[in-house]
């Protein structure tokens, strides 16, 4: 592999794993008042819809990044609906 | 273009605006207690890499989407570490 494709490997990897410390954060704290509604909203779907195309165009990389990063926000998207 | 590759571009638009929300939020609020400062770190060296990512392949799309969501999670970020 080229060290380019490292870099792009790195990128997928740390976007994909970054929404975690949000969800930890949220159930930890049970407080989302200064995060946005329509931030996790528009996120949520557009993952979906990231996940979706994977899906349609049969592509691994788009389908496990996307379905990793669509569960932390979906719950974090949950979280906010429930506290607030 | 294919139906499918209307839903890669809606997916690519709506993840790209979807965090204009939370810039606009913490900016009028001055809170950002409730919003993960790791997250934001790891988000925002990860958008950087995406757009590092596209330059050296030069890849427009993937510069595009990446400065734009560079800018905003940047600024959610700086918000962050200036409110707390």
């Amino acid at each position: 592999m080229s060290w380019m494709t490292y870099i792009g490997l790195a990128a997928a990897t740390i976007t994909t794993i970054s929404h975690t410390p949000q969800v930890i954060k949220s159930w930890k704290t049970k407080k989302t008042k200064d995060v946005s509604l329509l931030m996790y909203i528009a996120l949520a779907t557009g993952v979906f819809l990231w996940l979706l195309y994977g899906v349609l165009i049969k592509d691994l990389p788009l389908i496990l990044a996307n379905s990793i990063t669509f569960i932390f926000t979906f719950s974090t998207l949950v979280l906010k609906i429930k506290y607030g």
